[in-house]
């Protein structure tokens, strides 16, 4: 289907409190581990979204409006939380992720945006040409990437405990798909 | 790491909860598609996972705790759920799931497991012999793998819109882990 701001904006909006009901207050077991290496675990997995938040998304769309393809976006630090998510509770970072989302996307919502808009084309680093209704699209679905990822990362705990169920289980056969 | 009946139980008692923060008031465009051909619908989802709640983990539970390997469990029927959602709403059926996920963890808890009770055997219909153990943590897994399916589908519905971006979105690249 195409992308629709109600419908991205209602997938948006709920990121916050699937995380909040998923994780706050869980276990550190499973939340501070990882699938081994240097994988995420899910205290990474929302530090990384909170940086999205504050450097990805709405400033590549106000790229867009800005200057079009004349400037590409800057490219997106994938590692940047580490840093940022140092010394923080797991709390303390789902509290600043929903209100940086909130603040987001009552900032989308006041631009108003067009149809015209949102067929706006933009400049991407790697990608080349995209347009303003792709990257909000995108938006979304890099949620969804994440809740699949903590889904796996959290099921991986337990890849031993359930023992020869694992053939049946499909998040356990899952290996990641990583970008290219 | 081993099965450890909170840490279980902090995690299957969260999900009716990630339900319908992700789900409840959804526009149905994310609720009611696939991922064509007979794929599921988050719909057909909440359904299976109430038919679980219903026939599948208390059950089978107590027949190990009854029967041990002596009698093997019934099978689980995966596509039962389709005759019992007919005609129901997406909101009637998340308030069943959530229903009977609370009546079930409380059955569990009043159980009082002991470690003795964790390592009795029963037998599983196609895998053989397996623990208690493994069937609480099967049930906890279970739950990640249908958040995981769920996450796919529905990215899948903005497959195209997000463009070019689909190359770095890994809930894209998954084809899904059916059992074998």
């Amino acid at each position: 289907m195409e992308q629709d701001l109600k419908s991205t904006i209602a997938l948006l909006a709920r990121t916050p409190d699937v995380l909040n009901a998923l994780l706050r207050g869980l276990p550190e077991e499973w939340t501070h581990r990882n699938e081994g290496g240097d994988t995420w675990s899910a205290f990474d997995v929302v530090g990384h979204l909170i940086h999205g938040e504050r450097t990805d998304w709405m400033p590549r769309l106000h790229r867009i409006l800005e200057s079009g393809q004349s400037r590409a976006f800057d490219r997106f630090d994938r590692f940047a939380q580490e840093k940022e998510s140092e010394g923080k509770s797991l709390e303390q970072l789902l509290d600043r992720f929903g209100r940086r989302r909130a603040d987001n996307l009552a900032a989308l919502r006041a631009l108003n945006l067009t149809r015209a808009d949102f067929a706006r084309r933009g400049q991407h680093p790697a990608l080349g040409v995209v347009t303003l209704s792709q990257l909000v699209a995108t938006w979304a679905v890099h949620d969804l990437t994440h809740l699949h990822q903590l889904s796996r990362l959290m099921a991986h705990q337990y890849r031993e405990a359930v023992g020869p169920w694992s053939v049946y289980l499909g998040v356990l056969q899952c290996a990641g798909h990583s970008s290219p």
